[in-house]
């Protein structure tokens, strides 16, 4: 923040324009919403494009198909009380379209932001969200988890991700301050996400939000032939 | 399994001892259930004793009042779409309280186990299971999480406890077991746990049971009063 100077006769602020340039300002309207079935085709490039960003194409199995019927099966649980996710929307106009993407269990947050520059966006057809002019930048998807020792729910955060060309201009802070908000006003106790040790970029982002890396907690995992050795009968 | 020996006129099966000491042999029968909110006060005290065990008693402020409006909600959820927990029981004679504990969603198992040596319980009478002689040994606490790569649940087990008189006799394996056989059952993709990286014993356990240590990933926890102050309109 610069410092104020004591000018007696301040004269009237010129519009903000630095020499030969456009003037400064390209506001983006965003807006955090729950994702809904007709999302689904955009979750699944955003978290294809995820496993292409960390190398774990191999890993990825999931298919619009399964995604629908494992995040949205026809016996749907409250949101929060199980899968859970944010869809990170943003527009050059005000949405008109938010009272469809209201529910009881969240009203969309919206924001504006003043970027220095705008953002060109190779992928605006495919990412478009309906016939609006609104496009899907990122999702968080997270769950509860249940801390017994302090017997309340938190969160756990899976993925938090946003589209390379919205990168640093604090949309993924956004999207985990959402989840974060969220667990106050339900009164949980925890925010918790994974991340991989090498990777200093998310490390950083996350204790930028606050949060404190366990230095050692270790996952094991059991999965794949291993897991499905435990279907049979005798296979304690 | 022993070889089976063609002998043309077997003798009678004696008694299995050996000289000077009484019979080989102690059953044990034990079963694995739904705890359900009568179980409170044990869940209660044996989260407690988990709590001394990892020299965590700093960290724990669950109660069992607590434990009972988060694990047992009025609007509870099915078990295995949310919190969930197994209690394990042990008793000197079969169980002819189980149809008691039988519902919809989950048959308890039932087995029975030879041990050298008989079990003294110090703590039998605190954790008496109703006015039966069946007592709680130990149990597992585990949840649902949503691995997206897969697009299919998984399960995160959060505690897995047996009390001290019980271990090394193969319960935790069984408790274990009973979330991953459920786990396939549901089609799951995954069973994970946390393990602290200096707690060996839990490593070689989840080891033992097939489940792979994961080298990078590291947790990242937002809590207390950092998580709080996101509660306000201006956290952002």
């Amino acid at each position: 923040m610069a410092a104020a100077s004591p000018l007696p006769t301040p004269a009237p602020e010129p519009a903000i324009t630095l020499p030969g340039k456009t003037p400064l300002g390209h506001p983006i309207f965003t807006r955090i919403r729950l994702a809904t079935p007709s999302d689904v085709p955009h979750l699944h490039k955003l978290i294809h494009q995820m496993a292409v960003f960390g190398n774990l194409t191999h890993q990825l199995s999931a298919t619009e198909s399964s995604l629908s019927s494992t995040l949205f099966p026809s016996t749907k649980l409250q949101p929060f009380h199980s899968f859970t996710i944010f869809i990170l929307d943003v527009s050059l106009t005000l949405f008109t379209d938010t009272p469809y993407h209201t529910n009881p269990f969240y009203n969309p947050t919206e924001e504006v932001v003043n970027l220095d520059l705008a953002i060109e966006d190779p992928e605006r057809e495919t990412f478009r969200v309906g016939k609006s002019d609104v496009f899907a930048a990122g999702f968080v998807l997270f769950f509860p988890n249940y801390p017994s020792f302090l017997a309340k729910p938190g969160f756990y955060v899976e993925d938090l991700f946003v589209r390379e060309c919205y990168r640093k201009k604090g949309f993924g802070k956004k999207l985990f301050s959402a989840v974060a908000m969220q667990a106050v006003k339900m009164g949980y106790g925890r925010v918790e996400c994974g991340v991989l040790d090498w990777n200093a970029n998310a490390i950083n982002f996350f204790e930028g939000m606050s949060a404190k890396k366990l230095q050692e907690l270790r996952i094991c995992r059991l999965t794949g032939e291993a897991l499905q050795a435990y279907g049979g009968t005798d296979s304690e």
